[in-house]
């Protein structure tokens, strides 16, 4: 019967292996439900003498610094830290697509430092094996021979030349500096965030990340002095204190963990942004940008 | 004597051709020396038939829409415009490190439209030949086999598919749609403020780029609710209207110039940015991303 043929016919068809239209891409798991489906043991809690808070008007700021990458700028900033220095700056720039930047707002008459140091050596890069935890993106770079992730922080390395670096992504922190390599001291930091500034990568030393609060910073109206400075002392956002979280007492710590970059979900977080799955994105991009893998944060599972 | 014969020393080091020290990259000119050294013949005016003014309580959003890339968008946006579409609209949507989005904040009730058309297929893509203009840059990237600059704007083609596509960098602006490909008109649309989610390209029509005013997306405050959308209507940033440069009187235009990116000093800009000299920069990245060639815009030089 004819029916009976065209039926035999259509399931024949269907047997075969269907060639998905160009618009539908089969859906696979985001990286928030990569995130949801993490274990517990692939998070870490940030190490409180490397986590500061930044408190200003709208709220707290959270940087994680990265000691493996800039060990004297990490102290200095800590013993900066200690000392009240930044107590009572400001946040002296905000340029568009670029960087926030804080610090010392009267140059003409410096803060003085008590045991911090005023001039440090750039660590613009530091030696390759010195970085022990360093998982590889399989996704090509522009900037750098390899990148991937060190504890958290993105970041690159150069087999040639033995060094490695933290990457400029949005909310990474920096040190300014003038322009002799030696002339920061983690006094004067700034975030970025705009577009990565991957040029500035092994120009500068890179000492941290914004864990939490970016939206404080990136929101800030933009200066309109040259490269972002505010012109007038009442545009500059005031600093009420910067704290190490491990001399701020527990119960006003931020609660933050991080998803480790050396577990299978962040893995899995990496291919979530490489190939989305349908039925909303129609093409995956097949390529993951460095600056472009989310670094999963969250408010700690234990905590009230 | 042996002064002298010091002197003579001295003097047969220098005309040794001496290796700078590893911190010493030869000055070169910056972008800023470039665009100042460059030929009027090498910018252009905007076509005021393709660029939108976008007023809102802070200023002047420019616009200046892709028709190249995105023809059947283009016209339905400008159709949009000249029926007071998006007069009394509202930005509705800002989330950090990813967009800035408006349209109607009515849903259930939304605004009709007159002549244009409330879906259109998207324009993800465009047949490669139709870009006549597309200078490539030398540069590797990660998420398409050739990219560079179309008519000033970031692109990319792949000679293996035929197409081509504008790529999603910052302030590029694209068309909000549902899960349907054909779901987007040009009457929700958003402005990139963050790294550069080329994951995006060839997902979505994108039909131009914030020439002037990015600032003033930029800094709005990220909306609590999910993907950053504002949930009480007072956060709602509203939308004075937006009319085309062509239809407003020509002393009430904004009066800017673009960088023609065809031009020997365009590419003069990506060298400047992709190899920047000393002294602050102490290594040159050697790379410049897409994303990260600046295009340069300008009062015009004639402007009063």
């Amino acid at each position: 019967m004819p029916l009976n043929r065209l039926s035999t016919f259509a399931t024949a068809l269907l047997a075969v292996p269907l060639a998905l239209p160009a618009a539908e891409l089969p859906p696979k798991p985001t990286v928030a439900d990569v995130v949801k489906a993490s274990r517990a043991s692939e998070w870490r809690v940030p190490d409180p003498d490397n986590t500061l808070y930044m408190e200003i008007g709208t709220g707290r700021v959270v940087i994680e610094l990265a000691p493996e990458f800039a060990p004297r700028h990490a102290a200095n900033i800590r013993a900066m830290v200690r000392e009240g220095y930044f107590d009572g700056l400001a946040i002296l720039r905000s340029q568009d697509n670029w960087v926030v930047q804080w610090g010392d707002p009267d140059e003409n008459n410096p803060k003085p430092l008590k045991t911090a140091k005023a001039k440090l050596p750039g660590e613009f890069t530091v030696p390759l094996k010195s970085i022990k935890d360093f998982t590889r993106l399989p996704d090509r770079d522009g900037y750098a021979p390899q990148v991937g992730h060190a504890n958290g922080f993105p970041a690159a390395r150069d087999p040639k030349s033995g060094q490695a670096w933290l990457a400029h992504c949005y909310g990474m922190v920096g040190v300014g500096r003038d322009t002799a390599a030696d002339s920061g001291n983690g006094g004067a930091l700034y975030a970025v965030i705009g577009n990565a500034p991957r040029h500035l990568d092994r120009n500068i030393t890179v000492v941290g990340r914004v864990i939490d609060g970016m939206p404080l910073l990136s929101v800030l109206p933009r200066g309109a002095g040259a490269m972002g400075f505010y012109e007038k002392p009442e545009q500059m956002v005031p600093i009420k204190s910067v704290r190490l979280a491990a001399d701020v007492p527990e119960e006003q710590r931020s609660k933050l963990e991080i998803l480790r970059s050396d577990s299978a979900s962040f893995k899995a977080v990496a291919e979530a942004q490489r190939n989305r799955g349908g039925p909303w994105t129609k093409v995956a991009a097949g390529h993951v940008d460095l600056c472009n893998v989310p670094i999963p944060v969250r408010q700690q599972a234990n905590a009230n």
